[in-house]
């Protein structure tokens, strides 16, 4: 098998850099390990920025973002008796949009589907060579697939990472974790609360006008049947504030239950020879700042075009620039991603509890303050 | 004795309440462990915020700062290969001064000293009660003093802040220090230079046109005699870039050299029953934000008025208010301290470093990131 550009995972990531090189005139072939139907319904990120709405907008892929997405012009910033409407829209002339990674992933499945790619699902013993990979197809065939260049789209457990030899890696483990819930009730609230806390970090986010996601900040290591859905409603009506001001948290069926550790990790340089690594399979960042989907948005926008050029104009600058590019939006964003984490999430010390309550004072309180948060969260421009 | 206020401490904190005290028509007595040559000796703070030197000034303080202190618009803030100025004039509408705690001493001492103010230097044995300070004067003479108020002036080695018996305090020591030295050479800068080295954080400040301020980040314990005059040049040569763009560092006699452990401390609330702490008896920030003179002088500002109405015009509320409202300055300064201190220091950990690498970049390029620099580094308003 010979294409121009072996794509490793069939995330996001993956299916959006086929989609943008097919729509740049460069053929590719995607492996993913799992199932079409694993992939589709993993729950994983919900808010888009604005930067990748126009993005997937521009390629023709934003037309149910618009009809079944959620415009949100900001979030609310709250801790114990008080809570502060940021109007990202207002301070940094962006938005975002509530449309979860799922919905996204079946844009991606139905337009690759109408443009013929080629996607093997379900493959194994992926392996990365300089210039070909190798694998298992479902039905048990092994295949070399030869290829101009290799993208690793396969997250934090896939082969391409560690098929960056000379990588140098940095990590950060938080103390806490996050116990998500997927609730059949409408959202208590018009956009996201993120909510200080003494018992910890709560956010009140959502999916859709029936289904509401929210998220408590709780040691690592917790089993989430040790929570009870009737100790988690206390915890997060408390936590979120129910009954301040009049405003009130409706509880409803948890239909899912899940704890999530906190990570920070990014791996530097993002490409060895003809292997360019996008998305997870070269940083994570914790979830606090909405912003994994999103880099992993833009580092496709950067590499599609670096491979595009490298591929068909046999102009390799963008692509020799690819990894040092990149790096720029990925430190940006694991530091605000970070930034926001230990702003939210109590440590324990109540030195560190004061500097976060002034700290969130003072972001919601000082034009300089929010402006800061309003456009890291709403996004930097693409190419940042 | 008796007077209205009595006032322990003789640093900038205490004589500067006895300066407001008296426009506004209430006697106090000062009382001061060390001599007046030592007290006025003492090198501290060089940096005054823009409404500091608005208080000074209409206090009738302000003559010399005008001719002899230094008005900068803002700082410089560096990484290895890039220097950035932040204008605080054009980012947030104020600026700062570079006059020396030396010089503000001098200033109040002949201020008080004009005004007839009884000043008790060398004493010993101070103790607070309820409402007397008793203590043994210089010629080894006990005295009681009655007052209606008394004002913990004393710093944080002084009696008073352990006369508030119920406090909480809040605490961090840094695992780092700086090494500081004063040198006879006009400063190679025309402001202040914040600078984030792989080696450790520097500071190029400055006393005046011919003598300069400068501070290197050591491991605590550091013994300044450690370091001779060629090391520290030449380390700091390096972490100020010297080279780099045409920039020169010019070395000359070194006249000091002292070790600066760095701390934050806040000790809440600011006042039990007749005593009332103020600057640093009652809170203590690493000098990196250049706030610790600053918040003691925003203190006092409060302090005075709330003793005045308090005593002269029987109406207590500013004082009830007092700690509450001291306190929000307090731990915006302390937030602001921490983040200037975090943001510069190396740890040691590559993921910290190149998340401080991030922070920077962004501080100095985004105008909500300078801005917020900006606004804390030149002062909230007095009364914020």
């Amino acid at each position: 098998m010979r294409t121009q550009v072996a794509i490793i995972g069939a995330g996001p990531a993956g299916l959006l850099l086929s989609h943008l090189l097919a729509q740049g005139g460069v053929a590719s072939v995607v492996l993913e390990t799992r199932s079409e139907e694993y992939v589709a319904a993993r729950i994983r990120a919900g808010i888009l920025e604005h930067s990748s709405v126009e993005l997937l907008e521009k390629a023709g892929l934003g037309d149910r973002i618009r009809t079944e997405g959620d415009h949100h012009r900001g979030i609310y910033l709250q801790w114990p008796g008080e809570r502060h409407h940021l109007d990202f829209v207002n301070l940094a002339g962006r938005s975002v949009w509530v449309y979860g990674q799922t919905e996204v992933q079946k844009d991606l499945i139905a337009a690759r589907r109408a443009g013929g790619q080629e996607i093997h699902y379900e493959v194994s013993d992926v392996a990365v060579h300089d210039d070909h990979v190798t694998f298992t197809d479902a039905s048990g065939q092994s295949h070399r697939l030869d290829a101009d260049a290799i993208a690793g789209c396969d997250g934090s457990f896939g082969p391409s990472r560690n098929a960056v030899a000379a990588a140098e890696k940095y990590e950060k483990i938080y103390p806490y974790s996050w116990l998500g819930i997927l609730a059949d009730v409408a959202p208590s609230t018009d956009e996201l609360i993120y909510a200080w806390h003494p018992d910890g970090f709560a956010l009140h986010s959502m999916r859709s006008a029936t289904v509401s996601r929210l998220y408590l900040q709780v040691p690592n290591g917790t089993d989430p049947q040790s929570w009870s859905d009737d100790r988690i409603w206390e915890a997060l009506a408390t936590r979120l504030g129910h009954g301040q001001n009049g405003w009130k948290l409706t509880p409803g069926p948890i239909t899912d239950k899940s704890v999530l550790p906190m990570r920070s990790y990014v791996q530097t340089p993002m490409r060895q020879g003809n292997l360019f690594l996008a998305g997870d399979a070269a940083h994570i960042v914790p979830p606090t700042g909405a912003k994994g989907l999103n880099l992993a948005i833009a580092d496709v926008a950067l590499l599609s075009k670096a491979l595009i050029d490298k591929i068909k104009n046999r102009d390799p600058r963008k692509a020799d620039s690819y990894s040092d590019d990149a790096q720029r939006r990925v430190w940006r964003c694991t530091h605000f991603s970070w930034w926001m984490t230990t702003m939210l999430h109590t440590s324990g010390d109540p030195f560190d509890a004061q500097l976060q309550l002034s700290q969130l004072k003072w972001v919601a309180n000082s034009e300089a303050g929010a402006t800061g948060l309003a456009e890291n969260y709403a996004g930097l421009p693409i190419g940042y």
